[in-house]
């Protein structure tokens, strides 16, 4: 998108293919899965939002793969769809360490609405099966809520249960007492969030713990079953009962890396987690006019080590190449090479906790959690979801209730053996 | 939900049993269905609605039948749930006149959430798959969208669809001219809403057609195929090639009217449409303790008539038999019959155009379409529910904008051969 607004002027002629027909805004994507907002509210309809620029269509459509002879992109109808330029930024999805058929049915994690209706309608079943049962041993398993990875999204979706169960949920059963389930939060390192300063990581440990979540750190997981997970902790293993487990841990890269790599030949290299690597315009060795970025871009820096994929370095990515195929279609490529302005991390807690850091100045606590917010509702795309995401935001904070605590959709949802129909 | 209301006061110790965890208001479903609202929107969550009345347990289940002998319902778990008093209001469900194996597949109708995201996602992926068609037959097939039944959800669907397709798509495509779409409304009998007085269905039929909308009236639907639908009016049969085809015309009572009959025997009748027979105390025969109210209930009038399946008859009985039950909780049993005050009927046909009728007042037009916007938004459960809605469309009024256009969900879209995959 951002690729695509930077040609705004341009006089070449873009096609933006997408499988969805909207742009989803993943950050506030665990709040869909706790009930707080709506997946519309964080969505916005490709047509919608290039509506105005006339040089660009929008196409609903997959890719099967590439031809690089033909200069050609072919859909998931078998037809072909020619380039000069192509930009893939297709970015990552989860990874099970090996264990994807096994795990991910039983620990959705959270990329797609699908996945946050998916996680909601465990998450809420789960309140109700423990509501129903008469067995104390199944009750507290059906409310213990494993999250494995403690990034900012295991994070933000452990400390957002916490909020649901504590206090929205507060008074809505009769037979159990939804403050005393479980939620159990599995990293592997040391502590959570531990990409951010020292301080940072133990300004939001005691956050998460003063909410109610318990931390399990330098915790491996073994084992994810139906009913159980395998946990081993200093060379210790332990088994959890727990019928809901969510997956906040790997991503790898989009398959489409993969096959780009396929297209064209050995010259294109792959890293470990299969991000396709790029030169400093991001373009692929060999290719001038074939660019990758985002979270399918290993974009090297001077020091080793290769940017990280969150969105900020995706949107500059983009921006950056929107301008150069610009000045190239004008007959002058620019050679300048792309270069990320950091300008910081953010995550948030719980209901007035975040932290923030941006170069060396950090900030946590109340002042932290308004900047996240206003940064959150500024990033939204289009006016009306960012109303619609405020006022809802002001409501719950005022009463603490969430009104998208919907169960829907028709999968099976494992949570024991008396439930299995649900 | 009415009858649990008024129960607030009483001793009586209340399970609310529901398949789903949130009350739906189905009124405003179709607003969900072409993109205008979020499904949360219009639902609220049962355990948020009845948190501070004490005396009232929801429980989220599926019923599987009854044991008379007991006096218990069995749950879809086999564990029974024994009653003093049983008060069964499950509805009604789509009827395909016997057709509902084939039929239910390539027409969805609108009953439910699901129901909802399904259309919404079909009428979309319809206009993104003529986007990308290059055969002008199959473009005109999957721009035509065809309606079954001419009462007011078909009405209102189909004037929304003419919305979203005149005005929200208008330069969203760079192939295909979405206002060139073809709603088609199928009406077995002489007019749409035939049973509004006959000027006011007159005003209905203008608007929509003003709107661009086909009214096909006396037109018996006789096929519905993958790719194309057969009528037949004035003996004539015709096809029509559509991908698209929305359900509006049957309905049938819920499934647990049998099953109760079945349960208690011949004395209970069902009719025609599977209704079941009730007293003027909405109580089943023989048994002064198990009453069925609203779309389930075939409440006999003195003419012979049975009342409407509308919603406010469903509310007024519920919250008659509330109070029917205090009283009798309390030892009194009052022996005043339900009456049904008739406060009148209302439909919107679109963008400030609707009718109203009430006893002899009849109204149409833009004050008309405030009062229906007014009413609606009054009986939307929850104040949060209402500020969201009415935010919206006074946004959309505004912009013509519906932001809730997601594709979302994953079961396979009939749309020709080239898009089966989608």
């Amino acid at each position: 998108m951002a690729c695509v607004r930077a040609l705004r002027s341009s006089e070449a002629e873009i096609k933006l293919v997408d499988r969805r027909n909207f742009h989803l805004f993943q950050p506030l994507l665990y709040q869909v899965a706790t009930g707080g907002l709506s997946p519309a509210n964080i969505a916005a309809p490709l047509r919608s939002i290039f509506k105005k620029q006339k040089n660009v269509q929008v196409l609903m459509a997959g890719v099967d793969g590439f031809d690089m002879a033909k200069r050609s992109v072919v859909l998931d109808d078998k037809s072909e769809l020619p380039f000069d330029y192509l930009v893939l930024a297709t970015g990552s999805t989860h990874h099970y360490f090996g264990r994807d058929a096994d795990w991910e049915p039983l620990a959705p994690g959270l990329k797609t609405i699908e996945d946050a209706t998916e996680i909601r309608r465990r998450l809420l079943t789960a309140f109700e099966a423990a509501e129903e049962t008469d067995d104390p041993a199944m009750r507290a398993a059906l409310l213990t809520i494993v999250i494995v990875g403690g990034g900012p999204t295991g994070v933000e979706l452990a400390g957002s249960i916490c909020e649901l169960s504590r206090h929205t949920m507060k008074n809505e059963f009769r037979a159990i007492d939804p403050s005393s389930a479980r939620i159990v939060l599995i990293e592997n390192s040391k502590m959570v969030l531990d990409r951010y300063h020292g301080s940072l990581s133990e300004a939001a440990a005691r956050d998460l713990k003063m909410l109610g979540v318990e931390l399990w750190n330098e915790t491996r997981l073994m084992e994810i079953r139906p009913d159980h997970v395998i946990v081993s902790h200093a060379g210790e293993s332990k088994r959890l009962d727990t019928y809901t487990v969510l997956w906040a841990a790997g991503v790898k890269a989009s398959s489409l890396g993969k096959k780009l790599a396929d297209s064209i030949g050995p010259t294109v290299q792959l890293d470990r987690g299969g991000r396709v690597a790029v030169d400093s315009q991001c373009a692929v060795a060999g290719y001038s006019n074939v660019f990758v970025v985002g979270d399918l871009a290993a974009f090297s820096l001077a020091d080793g080590t290769t940017l990280p994929g969150v969105a900020p370095v995706a949107m500059q990515q983009g921006a950056y190449l929107g301008n150069l195929i610009a000045k190239t279609v004008k007959g002058s490529r620019p050679t300048s090479p792309f270069k990320y302005w950091d300008k910081g991390n953010m995550a948030t807690i719980g209901r007035s906790r975040a932290i923030v850091e941006s170069g060396k100045w950090r900030m946590t606590g109340q002042l932290a959690w308004l900047a996240w917010l206003f940064i959150h509702i500024l990033y939204l795309a289009r006016f009306e979801n960012r109303m619609l995401v405020l006022f809802q935001w002001s409501w719950s904070y005022i009463t603490r209730n969430r009104t998208a605590r919907l169960i829907t959709g028709k999968t099976k949802v494992i949570t024991g053996k008396t439930k299995e129909t649900l």
